[in-house]
Parts: C-alpha cells; sequence; structure tokens
C-alpha cells in the first residue's frame, strides 16, 4: 500500500533534466508548475479509459506511454514541438509496484521526447488516464483543420490498418508483434508535422479513423473531397479506411507546392460532399468511432 | 440519448466572448487549442470525483461549477489571474439534460472569471472531472510555496471550517445556506493573490486542511513555524485547523511588510518543527486529507 506521497516521489523528477531546455520556471511541487515561451502555446487534453482506448490487462507501463502517446499526436497534428505533459491519474488499485511500471512508462516517452512531467493528480477512483499536453510552434505557422481549399492535394504518410490489425493480434493473444507495437506504443508524427507545418494548409491526427477525421478537417474547412480509394495503402482490407488508433497525419496541400514520399489519397473540392472513386470497385461509407453513439 | 457531437456543441461555445481579451488565437474544435502570452504560463490540473470531491446527488452544474473553482484556486495561490480552462469529463450517463445542466455551471463560471473554456474531451466511464487551469501573473510575481524565511508572518483571510460545515449541512440534508454555499462554490482567492503577490514570501491555498496544507508550504521553504491556536478564527471549534475544502489562501509575509486585515496565525521558525501555542488550552495535531491512506 502507497500513501499518496510516497506516489507523488516516483513522479516528481520525471523528465526534470529538460527543464531548462523547455523553459520550465516552477516545476512540480507547486499549487501549478510554470513555463515561459515566446510564442504561442498550444494545448490539449486527452482522456483514455480501460476497455475503450487501451485493453484490459496490458502492463501500466504501456497504459502510461499509450495514453500519452496519443495525446502527443494532437501537437503533431498543429505541426508544433512538444514542451511538456501532465497526467491525472484515477485508479482504484494503490500498490506500489503498479505505479512504479506505470512510471516507467511515463519516464520513457519523457526521455524519448526530450520533455518533462510537470504536473499532475492522483485520486481513488475506476482506471482513468487524462493527460495534458503543451507545445508550441516550431517556427511560426501552426497547422489548423479549417484552412483546406478546393484544388489541394490530400495525403497521409503511412498505411492505414496496422493499429487494428495490432489490436486485434492483442485480442487474439499474441504478447509483440510491428502491429501490436504500433497499437501500444503510436509514435507522434511530430518530424511530419515540422516538414509540413510551413506548406500544409490544413491537416488533423487520425485517431478515429481516416475517412471520419478527413471530414472532420473538410468540415472545419468549409468543403468537400474527391477520394481515390485505390490510392490508399491498406493492411487488411478496404475497411482499414475507418480504421482508428493510427495516429498518422491526414493533411491537405495546395497543388503549386512540391510535395513527395506521402500517399496522396484524394483532392479538396468545393462541393462539401465527399466521392469515392475505385476502378478496383471498392464501395465504403464513413464510419468512425463515435462515444456515447 | 445525446452523441458525442451533440455534446460538444453544448460546449463549444462557453466563455468565446473573452477569447480577445485573454489573446485565444485558436478556440476549441481543432487538435488543440492556442493562446498568447507575454508572461509565463502557469498551470494546473485536478480530478474531481463523487464521493470524495463533492458528495453524490448534487445537480450537475454544481458539480461542473465546484471542480472548476477547486482548480482555479491554484491560479490565485500562485498570485496569478486565470487566462482560460478545459475540461475533461468521464461520465456514465448520457441523457442530455445532464449535460445542459452541467454546461450552464460551466457557464456560469466563465462568465463570474471571464475566462474561456478551450478545450476537453468526453468519455463514457464512471464520473470523473478533471478541469486544466491556466494563467499568468498579474504584474511579475509568481507566488512559490518555498519563499518563506524565519521571521515571517503566518496568515489567511477568512476563518477556517465553514466548507466543513456546510457540507456536514448539506449532508444532514440542508438543501442552501451561507456554509452550504461555500462548500459548493468556493471563490478562487484572485483579488487576495493579486494583492500580496509583490509582498508574500510564499504562499498556498488550503484544500486539504490550514495546518497540513501550511506543512507543505513549511516544508518546500525548509523551516519550521509556532502557530498561535487562539488567534485562528474558527467555526465550530478548534479541529476545524484541520477541515479541509475552504480554499482560503495561507501565506507568509517578511515581519518588515505593513500588512493588515489579515489574521495573522503564527511566525516562521528555523527549526524545522511545528510548535503550538494557546493560552484556552487547545490541543491539536495535524491532520489532514490524504487519497490512499
Amino acid at each position: 500500500m502507497a500513501s499518496e506521497f510516497e506516489l507523488i516521489d516516483l513522479f516528481k523528477d520525471i523528465g526534470s533534466k529538460y527543464y531548462s531546455k523547455n523553459s520550465i520556471i516552477i516545476p512540480p511541487g507547486d499549487d501549478c508548475a510554470a513555463f515561459t515561451s515566446s510564442k504561442p502555446i498550444v494545448t490539449s487534453v486527452d482522456s483514455s479509459i480501460e476497455d475503450i482506448h487501451f485493453p484490459k490487462d496490458i502492463k501500466p507501463s504501456l497504459i502510461a506511454y499509450r495514453s500519452i502517446a496519443v495525446a502527443l499526436s494532437d501537437i503533431a497534428a498543429m505541426g508544433c514541438r512538444p514542451i511538456a505533459f501532465s497526467i491525472s491519474i484515477s485508479n482504484l488499485i494503490n500498490n506500489r509496484e503498479w505505479y512504479e511500471d506505470f512510471a516507467s512508462g511515463v519516464k520513457e516517452i519523457s526521455d524519448e521526447y526530450e520533455i518533462p512531467l510537470i504536473g499532475g493528480d492522483f485520486v481513488k477512483g475506476p482506471l482513468n488516464i487524462n493527460v495534458i499536453v503543451y507545445g508550441e510552434p516550431y517556427n511560426k505557422a501552426i497547422l489548423k483543420r479549417n484552412g483546406a481549399r478546393e484544388g489541394d492535394g490530400i495525403y497521409i504518410s503511412e498505411q492505414v490498418g496496422r493499429a487494428k490489425q495490432g489490436l486485434n493480434e492483442l485480442k487474439s493473444g499474441l504478447k509483440e508483434s510491428i502491429n501490436t507495437n504500433y497499437y501500444l506504443k503510436p509514435k507522434p508524427k511530430f518530424a511530419l508535422g515540422e516538414k509540413i507545418s510551413e506548406i500544409a494548409s490544413a491537416c488533423i491526427d487520425t485517431s478515429d479513423g481516416l475517412l471520419v477525421d478527413l471530414k472532420h478537417l473538410l468540415d472545419s474547412s468549409g468543403v468537400g473531397a474527391e477520394i481515390y480509394l485505390d490510392e490508399i495503402p491498406i493492411t487488411k482490407d478496404i475497411n482499414d479506411v475507418n480504421a482508428g488508433d493510427d495516429y498518422d497525419l491526414c493533411f491537405t496541400v495546395p497543388s503549386k507546392a512540391n510535395i513527395t514520399n506521402f500517399y496522396k489519397i484524394g483532392e479538396v473540392t468545393n462541393d462539401k460532399s465527399i466521392k469515392f472513386f475505385s476502378e478496383k470497385g471498392y464501395d465504403i461509407s464513413i464510419e468512425g468511432y463515435e462515444h456515447f453513439k
């Protein structure tokens, strides 16, 4: 049995070596943490719940890693670099081993992206991990969802459906594979976000499914699209265009920009509908994860 | 039954009239919100759980108001002004009426402090409200816990135990009184924080109990104190010095500073212990709410 203060001790120094690099002027341990930046601050919160956002019975270190990674993906989707993060943990378990393993997952991703943990909260309740992320632009540009315009190309950087495949493999009892790792330890696309931050007209991360997330982007921009289903790299079958958890970036780029090495999957239109084209005969509609449906 | 998107609609414009005043440059609806500030950013997250942080069966609007107020109190404790807040809601209920009432509480406190809601998350799970707050210094100074020095006076601004009294009244079936309001709708001490931000040497908000929170401040500062129990304004009895939920500020001020209109309850010493003095014969030890104890 661990006390709240023992638990705080497990977490309080995670990433402390990155305070200076990220201009953290008040570290955890006060009523608030504080940091400085000469640029705009981007911020988001993501909640991860057992059996919804991660399977029951995965290791606490993986719960930690994944919950933080998916939150960081929102910073990458803005074309920004991460500064710091906080975690609020609700858990019914209070044995020290659980928290030690959880903290090791927090430390791993803190070191991977050189970002410190700057705050959090512990409460006793059903397992629920809330991660708050803070970031700033690499240069000046911040990518938004609402900038897509007629004629822009629509791009993704990786094949869709790998996370779903990984989750299915996990559920079937497989412990570790390339796909299970892809699901359990998503890699926020910071380098990609930086690369496209000055040329893309709009961007979103693909957490709920490529098509439903693309639809959010198009709706925000007040436009539609023609989608070339045959051009979308799939893992198992065409339903992968509706598979969640990939955490790739889906972005639009004006046609005059020079962009290579990505999958062009369609074009933005002024018509507000989404039209699918396939010579292979694929037939698909948009589905996506919606809570409370 | 409400869909996630209907719920988002209930919340997306709360406090939008304060975007400009608080330099919100990307409102909710994107992967992240964004704001600018020429000053340091202070930030904190607070988790509120049914039956721990608020009683079962209080109105959703009060759950919302209270959860946000206690999070904002951390900004006040830093002597800072609030800029914005986000809310992550886990709830098993998904009827529209619950969320409409909850949103009305969010709107009330947003208007009271002129701060916008800039983000959040909805998940289906046991009731758990996480509130993230963002602030900046009024001028330059940020109050911390670690600046108390020998000879500093120790102050509070209000009588202790009113929130506990309010909670007891609620539990005994009373619907509304000055005390129940004090418990249900705590008022973060922003004006007080601003007033003392340039003269106090250290500050903390009294969420867990005056004595235990004062002990956190003294430990952070590496000092001790002599406490004059007879000088502490109490509500019911001397045990109120260990009652939580008051959300006053407890702060230390160098002896040479001129400060009036507050309760001086003790003095900082170099000895790391806390000594209690009472001519009335009060005998007390430090207790405070600790999760997982």
